[in-house]
């Protein structure tokens, strides 16, 4: 080697993430949001701004939110006082604000009018979609504006709203612009739940079924034994489940040794390469949460045909998205190409591996409770699986019928 | 406060930043490249992609970099093979790259035609333009691909090439969308600095007395002593300006406390505030080095105005200046506004505040190798200490002839 000399330097740092839980958090009852934010105002020689990302579909179904995020901010945040009207911004929700490059732009648009700066807030209340556009919005403006995520959704809440990761879609390949940022706080706020419709309360409990088959067998066992409450939306029973999932989630961040994915091996994509192309497939009809349920049950199947996992295990995980009333077999899954008749869902394997990067790492159950990295596929016993999803109503009646006569 | 139950995690990041000095890093004599990206291939599982940005001015100095950058690949990375002609991206050099959106989506649409992953490499060659433009992109394909950063100029070398920050201009501010990003390794490659013109070549050491005024007395003598064979080309002294700025500036980044600059304070941004507006106003006319040059005699001579410094030694910095042959007057000092009669690059430290966020924050000498933050601006001090800038043609003349007199 010719002459190389090297400097060279660590650099410490020591992130903190937190999640709190709460209800009402605007109303004026509820100084939470105020005390997070006033020891900035503390520091008295300036006052930080503070602007509000609302997801349109979240104002649709609680029209007073924005006359009660004045009424609060009235009352607790002074500094607001000169933002009349321009201290909020609506983004179309659902996968619109993350597939439109022109909804980023003026999102962009809006922090420059505002004037933002890096010790500014921008709040963002919603559901994964808004969060993961505005909050990429917010990590570039002027290399990063400290953000505030109020999740609305039950995915939101204990998926999507309280990780590190933003993005956008672009190329037509999801989250292909992105950065990791940890929110100064993660504001969880049950009190949306109440009302969202039927599918979204659902959907959400898929990503929590998924935490608990890679890391905790009894959380499993909890939601086995709770579907019927679950879907009847006990609030009580969607509480506990998802500051568990938001707890298991985070503890995953801090303590994987890879917080920012450098590596393949991405367990909490368990069942996502597959997700994510049934979505795409469905030009996005089918919601995320229902594609990971269809998804978690492809590679579960898959595991037990690879001889990980138990036939009854393999039972367990199906029967259990089952009673959750998630349709398990969209006609997604037998899409084929009409020049090879290959699946079109088995494209999924390969923009998988383009996106995490390196080798191709699938996560597979080798019980329930726990997970293993796999870096080849059998494509053969894949197809198969996804073939029998797709016949999965036929058996289910089948198997319910069985259950009836014993 | 209502319930309000917290989850919390601490999320530890080791990080490491590394220069590396060396010559002619494309010569097939000279394995450097190939043994850093080696480790990679030898996990032979699968290869990853490199693939580079080349500086449009740097190829004009170099016309032979393209080809040599092939017979290197071809001779060291056997995985490049199947890129025969699309290994490379030529990037418009110069501030043109960061202000023009169409040079930014161009670069990420390649990175996507390329097919990148997050193992795989993008090497940037070039100025501190391209390299912050390109290493923006690379940061938020995929939410972070891999960077080697090869800068080729004084200014790069010492500075904007050797941080961790990287970004584009957008509605008229500098780095107004940009992040942090360390790069996997940085190169600095004397030999490109040869074919540097003699603008560029100076413009550079700007930074240097920059980093030599706030952080280290023994290096700021050293370039008083050095000016004349500094300018004359001198290479080896050229090598020990560079490496005593790397190293300087690398050890700011990991041992101030603020990597990531979350604060206010910015020390490395001394002079700064004002040079961002001489830029601008020069329609980038002026060049970044040249205007931290003026930036910094400004606020040394208002460093002295306000006590903090004695005229001899805010005589000494402009003397230096003005030996390395910079023009320390340039007419935009004396803008005005037409309304109001105000100095126009007044406007820097309100833009300079928006941008670094929270309250104003500047640096001053408080004496030769060390600084102060202040909170305030004598405006009228300032005005004088700007006015007295723009008449230093004058006054240098004169001093130079009182002391050939002595």
């Amino acid at each position: 080697m010719l002459q190389a000399e090297k400097i060279e330097q660590n650099i410490q740092v020591n992130l903190r993430h937190q999640v709190i839980f709460t209800e009402n958090v605007f109303s004026v009852e509820n100084p939470l949001l105020a005390e997070l934010l006033e020891p900035e105002f503390h520091r008295s020689i300036h006052l930080s701004k503070v602007v509000f990302f609302i997801d349109s579909g979240l104002i649709q179904a609680n029209p007073d939110l924005i006359s009660q995020i004045q009424e609060y901010c009235g009352r607790f945040l002074k500094q607001l006082r000169h933002f009349t009207s321009d201290f909020h911004f609506i983004v179309p929700g659902g996968e619109t604000c993350k597939q439109d490059k022109k909804v980023f732009d003026s999102i962009i648009e809006f922090m420059n009018d505002s004037k933002l700066c890096r010790h500014s807030y921008v709040i963002v209340i919603g559901g994964g979609c808004v969060l993961d556009t505005v909050c990429f919005a917010a990590s570039i403006v002027h290399r990063g504006i400290r953000q505030i995520r109020i999740p609305t959704t039950v995915l939101a809440q204990n998926d999507a709203g309280i990780g590190i990761k933003n993005g956008i879609d672009a190329f037509n390949k999801k989250n292909f612009l992105g950065t990791f940022q940890i929110p100064e706080v993660v504001i969880n706020d049950f009190s949306f739940l109440r009302t969202l419709d039927e599918h979204q309360w659902r959907n959400g409990i898929a990503e929590a079924v998924k935490v608990a088959l890679i890391k905790d067998p009894s959380f499993f066992e909890w939601i086995e034994d709770h579907t019927q409450s679950l879907i009847q939306r006990d609030l009580s029973a969607m509480k506990f489940l998802i500051k568990k999932c938001a707890t298991l989630h985070l503890k995953h961040i801090a303590t994987s040794g890879d917080p920012f994915e450098k590596g393949s091996a991405r367990p909490l994509d368990f069942g996502h390469w597959a997700a994510h192309k049934i979505e795409q497939l469905s030009q996005f009809k089918i919601s995320h949460g229902h594609a990971v349920a269809v998804g978690i049950c492809i590679d579960t199947v898959y595991s037990q045909k690879i001889g990980l996992i138990s036939k009854e295990d393999s039972n367990r995980v199906i029967h259990c998205f089952s009673h959750l009333g998630f349709k398990l077999n969209p006609s997604e899954l037998v899409l084929k190409n009409t020049s090879d008749g290959v699946l079109r869902i088995l494209e999924g394997l390969a923009e998988f591996r383009e996106h995490i990067g390196g080798i191709l790492c699938l996560t597979m159950l080798s019980k329930i409770g726990s997970s293993v990295e796999l870096h080849e596929v059998h494509l053969s016993k894949m197809t198969e699986s996804i073939e029998q999803m797709s016949r999965f109503g036929e058996r289910k009646i089948h198997k319910l019928s069985d259950k009836m006569t014993t």
